[in-house]
């Protein structure tokens, strides 16, 4: 849709037009057209949103849109918001809301639903109970497919799925049944008789990021979420398990990139808050450094005898970056995939052992060869190409068993990437390069 | 369940067991159950899975598994099991297997059935067309409700997914009704009352990474796909989807650690695969950094004068490689997630341009005050602050604009992630550097 022209039907107040745009766009796009409107416009265009479609373009709007949204809403307003609107996305919605709006939208909602929001208010920030939802079709074993079908028409419609029905005994969840189940069995058999009784589950403190997992792994559509005593309380759903995905690979990323992550995305977020999340890292990053240039310094006669071995280390030292910076990934992103266990380290370390033995030679070779082009100088050559041998090594074995470490110890393993290895990979290169060259020029 | 027990029984023949075991677990962890057993124990173990879920349990086997089981099949379980499996995994096991076995499944199957799998197996390798099904829920708007859910009661068993129909009119699609819409909805409603107009469909050529944003976008559980005539010719699955999101994470991360992106996970790809991958981009570093080391060497008068010179180029050279690979990593994921565009070039700048101001005078100022401390040395302390903060200048601009150019000249922005930022960064952190100090000290 043409935001233009959307401004002007709503200025000329062509309400009927507007209105029939809005009936045929889906409710994700018209949550992204809002974002572009005035104040004005945004609190009439919301209103000329069809009904049956307002609750799910208000949970896809961001925080301060929806703050604003709330701010202009009458209390019965946001009664009927509030009531379409599915119990995770109102969670979601409230944990972004400033205080004064929270109140006013909990004081339009039923006393047990507050009790209930109040409780998923309360579970662990990246928690399964955090993200689930407490609306789910909820049967018996003793029902009938044609009975189940009939409870579904009646309350399915204010579920956020009717694909799984949860078979309960006394809360304790006893069965599954999809509804491809339903659909494609007769009437009259038992739920018993076709309900599945292997059920994966979660309990509420779950990460989210296994959550998310057990998705990728079993292609589910929804997940039972069980308390600390085996009782259901909800489910999650494959799209917040989506979203999980999405966010935790930007984590990861981020990580990766030596900052601290962010749940804003980058134009939410500050200069000032840009610079505290790179901070940290960039002051412990360049004080090791320091290190690799302490030692550089007990080499001074070296170099002053040769002024040219300066010129080497840019490359060595980046050579040594790349090199560790390309295991750790691949051990990194292995270990999230649950591809690579810490107890394959000794696997690990021995393949990315003969890799490097592969590609610190061909490295040397090819730098050797440019070296006699260029200076004719055997002794040079050596001494470059045993320093890049050494340097792969070094960096290759220092980037794949980092991050295993880590995950052996319960760190996050992707702040072991490319920064932390390529410093550490520095003082390796420059003492292998050093010490081979005062060996072979006998300084 | 336990691997030791499972294969106890397979050989003491206790079938019954076995076959009980393999009745309440789930299909996804069958297959990684199989993955340990001989050949033998393997052939066994296949045929005592309950018929229902074999197709299911192969299908989620690895390429090499599936070989062998291919390989001791006879034509009638391999008819069986062909009949059994969607479309889009036979197409997906076929493009792994070797050619005389895809043969023998190619005979297995019906002459029309045969031409659709070639006709899927002709999708270039990225395209919708390569992922998606042929078996969906195909209706006509002139239906009610209660005859669609006979037809999905007779058909739908053997449809991937049945909760979403497609109403279309001389194979073009007209409309979209979900089984929610149909399970909440009173028998005598028309489908064409009932069906969605608004539809979002992809083509048999878009490329699965734009399938799988549209189903983050829109928490899709299935997406119609249209031939270059319009007309409906299958559906991507959500699960699909996920699982190139998956790919395209891992393809993302390993191009920002300077390496060519493979298929297939760590511990299957050879040691030479594994060179192959990372040696390109090495090389190409590599020469990139000799252009650094060249830029030393006309410095060579500078640190002959103040040897203690040499030994800042790692803290800076590093420095500025963080700084460049924080920014370049921001807007990548920015890029690869629709939240940064082209066009915010200028917004992106500025704001990298005020990060580096506050980012560099914290940096300079920490170094500053350690150079003080160390050296009581005024002129290196300024001149080190000096570099430092042009030196996060340059890196957060160019780590910012390089990935968004790519992005503009259809190139992708993976690749100007951490490794060549350094490089690129280095040349600009050893100019200002020694420019500085040339002038500072007067060399």
């Amino acid at each position: 849709m043409n935001k233009e022209i959307f401004v002007k039907l709503l200025e000329q107040r062509q309400y009927k037009a507007v209105r029939s745009i809005l009936d045929v766009m889906n409710e994700v796009d018209i949550a992204s057209l809002l974002t572009e409107l005035n104040d004005r416009d945004l609190a009439i265009a919301f209103r000329l949103i069809p009904k049956d479609k307002a609750a799910e373009v208000f949970a896809n709007t961001d925080g301060s849109l929806q703050a604003k949204l709330v701010a202009v809403f009458s209390e019965t307003e946001l009664r009927e918001l509030v009531d379409d609107l599915y119990m995770d996305d109102t969670v979601d919605i409230l944990e972004e809301l400033p205080a004064n709006l929270v109140n006013r939208i909990l004081d339009t909602v039923s006393p047990s639903d507050r009790a209930l929001i109040n409780q998923l208010l309360n579970y662990p920030e990246d928690s399964a109970g955090s993200i689930m939802t407490t609306e789910y079709v909820d049967i018996r074993e003793s029902m009938t497919v044609a009975q189940t079908m009939a409870h579904i028409k009646e309350t399915g419609i204010h579920k956020e799925t009717i694909y799984t029905c949860y078979v309960t005994d006394r809360r304790k969840l006893i069965g599954i049944v999809s509804a491809k189940d339903l659909m494609t069995t007769d009437d009259d058999v038992l739920i018993r008789d076709l309900m599945e009784t292997e059920i994966i589950s979660v309990s509420t403190h779950t990460d989210r990021e296994e959550v998310a997992k057990l998705f990728t792994k079993y292609d589910f559509l929804a997940l039972p979420v069980l308390d600390t005593d085996g009782r259901m309380v909800g489910i999650v759903t494959f799209d917040d398990a989506m979203d999980v995905m999405v966010e935790e690979a930007t984590e990861d990323i981020t990580k990766m990139a030596a900052m601290n992550p962010s749940e804003k995305s980058y134009f939410e977020t500050s200069v000032l808050g840009h610079a505290r999340n790179r901070i940290p890292w960039l002051l412990i990053l360049m004080f090791t450094s320091i290190i690799t240039g302490t030692i550089i310094t007990k080499y001074e006669d070296a170099f002053a005898a040769i002024p040219l071995l300066v010129s080497f280390i840019p490359m060595l030292m980046d050579t040594g970056g790349n090199c560790g910076s390309q295991s750790s990934t691949l051990i990194i992103r292995g270990l999230a995939l649950s591809q690579i266990r810490f107890r394959d380290i000794f696997k690990v370390v021995f393949k990315e052992f003969r890799i490097s033995l592969v590609v610190g030679s061909v490295l040397a070779v090819t730098n050797g060869i440019r070296i006699m082009i260029q200076y004719q100088d055997i002794n040079l050559a050596i001494v470059i190409a045993l320093s890049l041998i050494g340097t792969v090594i070094a960096a290759k074995l220092v980037g794949c068993m980092l991050p295993l470490f880590a995950s052996k110890a319960h760190l996050d393993p992707a702040i072991m990437a490319s920064p932390l290895i390529t410093t550490l990979v520095d003082i390796f290169s420059i003492l292998i390069y050093f010490n081979v060259a005062t060996i072979l020029f006998q300084l």
